[in-house]
């Protein structure tokens, strides 16, 4: 019996030390310990982070007063209650307007290790990226001179750009997005995962780990590899079409290719592809199979993978809600209703 | 020299002791130290506070999911980062629909001490008020069933409804209002005004204890009272009609009479009144004067009043941002544009 038991161990321990090596082969990584490691692995690198602005840009995340309406903060579509996202198909913006491409709020969470921003991947990097979804007309519907029109009426907020960026900065638009990004990088969720990677051999469970081995042995890791576990721009529908495919009007980029989402915390951000069409993990992975890999997951290869993605949900950061400095008298105002 | 000095600190302790009397014999109270007075002052006998229920009662004030849309919760129009209310004149709600009414958000912060809740008062406390946004049409727009029906499909809200109730709970919809009650207790702000109250001569500056004894003796503390400084029912418009009585079509209780907003935060909750036409506390306080007390205040003592509301800005407490159990595929879905 202890002669089984000890076999079993050293089995086990085998399999997971390989297992790992598999991982890295595959182009798998775990998220660096160090925050400085993040910064420099995915950062514009003129915009270095430091706590002045990590505070500053929780506050500016949080404030609905940067949209039009002054009720639509990047918190409502990205909110990190629920895994960073709104659980929506498709979001709804400015005067509840849905998405006019029928596409859903990726995760804000781990969202720093994206090679590419947005389902079409457009932008480089989190600065370029807030500076969007503020500004455009069906999600925060706010010109940037009304964005800096509001900040800048604000003291409180001018002293805390003035403490974060010197005394002469200039809070500009690209200021305001600057700073959200390095609250954002801060959004990195370390799980039981990674500390496997980390060679925690115990961190995963044996079924755990077989789902790890199926997701690589099926080809999963192709796209979903690095940091994110996703983050790059890909071919989709490489075997076949996906079959909501005609919900909304998204083709991907000039080249028909679509950023890959994270698999990070992917038990909390249903529903599922671009376009919120499928609302369960099981059928997304057997849709997967069927148009990236052209195989036809079992039952079992499905329930072991959806296994492996369930140790994939982090380790949140705490977030105390911010207090934010009151408007004033200079502060633009809109009417809500009619514009 | 020396003589003088210790003539004006005598001359300056006398009138703050004195003051606390004048406040006293006004009717104004400090916030109790003790928590439990607190639940003892206010609360629905039956609903105790414990930790358990204040945890739980956070997530669903912060979740959209009780709402039919799934994007509003309790804190997008009583936002506690925003002084506990929506900085609207009047409050937006499901589809973008404006109060009927034209009725702004009055703050949460403090409310626990109100007799009446709502501007027309038709609630006698937090337990009941709750339940009224949450199914009101333009507001969360969410029916009982589909409420009770969200937190029955996550198995974490019913672990933790039964930590707070015991085993055999039923989350009835009136459970979740009460648990949101019981955080909202939670959610007083302490002043300098209270540690002044509370006999601390040095808590106000003089110019502040100046404009306390203006308010006291303009009469202003015959509606503004009790801890609150406000939220009970008085006559509205007593000497002349306000003048923006035409905007919305609220005219108080069947007796005309309306619930007096809570001074405390006033410099964070404006546009002020029940419909949100007065921009500054300056025109706020006129207008109070001309309406109620039917004296045409000086700019002097416009300005002394002022000063002593700004010494009403409370001690938030620390809400650290709650994570929300996942939906299930259980869990009620809507088409949030065409419903």
């Amino acid at each position: 019996m202890k002669a089984f038991m000890i076999s079993a161990i050293i089995t086990s321990t085998v399999m997971g030390a390989s297992l790992i090596n598999d991982a890295k082969t595959a182009g798998l990584k775990p998220i660096p310990a160090n925050p400085k490691s993040v910064e420099k692995l995915t950062s514009n690198p003129n915009n270095k982070t430091t706590s002045a602005k990590v505070e500053l840009g929780k506050m500016l995340y949080f404030d609905p007063r940067l949209s039009k309406s002054g009720l639509i903060s990047c918190n409502s579509c990205h909110n990190l209650a629920l895994g960073g996202t709104d659980g929506m198909s498709a979001a709804i913006g400015h005067k509840w307007t849905s998405n006019p491409h029928g596409l859903s709020s990726p995760t804000v969470y781990n969202a720093v290790f994206y090679s590419q921003q947005f389902w079409d991947g457009r932008s480089p990097h989190l600065e370029d990226q807030a500076q969007g979804p503020i500004q455009a007309g069906p999600e925060m519907a706010a010109p940037k001179e009304f964005v800096t029109g509001v900040v800048n009426s604000i003291p409180e907020y001018v002293a805390m750009f003035q403490k974060a960026y010197g005394k002469n900065v200039t809070v500009s638009f690209e200021k305001v997005a600057d700073t959200i990004a390095v609250f954002e990088r801060t959004l990195v969720t370390p799980s039981r995962y990674d500390d496997f990677l980390n060679g925690n051999l115990k961190a995963l469970n044996k079924a755990e780990q077989k789902g790890l081995k199926t997701f690589i042995d099926k080809g999963c890791a192709t796209c979903h590899n690095d940091i994110a576990l996703g983050g790059t721009m890909q071919a989709f529908g490489v075997v076949a079409p996906y079959k909501y495919m005609n919900v909304g009007d998204f083709k991907g980029d000039k080249n028909g290719m679509v950023r890959v989402p994270t698999l990070r915390n992917i038990t909390q951000t249903a529903p599922y592809f671009h376009n919120g069409q499928i609302a369960t993990l099981p059928e997304a992975i057997k849709e997967m199979g069927r148009i990236q890999l052209g195989v036809d997951l079992s039952e079992e290869e499905i329930g072991s993978i959806h296994t492996f993605l369930k140790s994939l949900e982090g380790r949140k950061p705490q977030v105390v809600y911010p207090m934010l400095p009151a408007s004033t008298v200079t502060t633009p105002k809109v009417d809500v209703v009619n514009n």
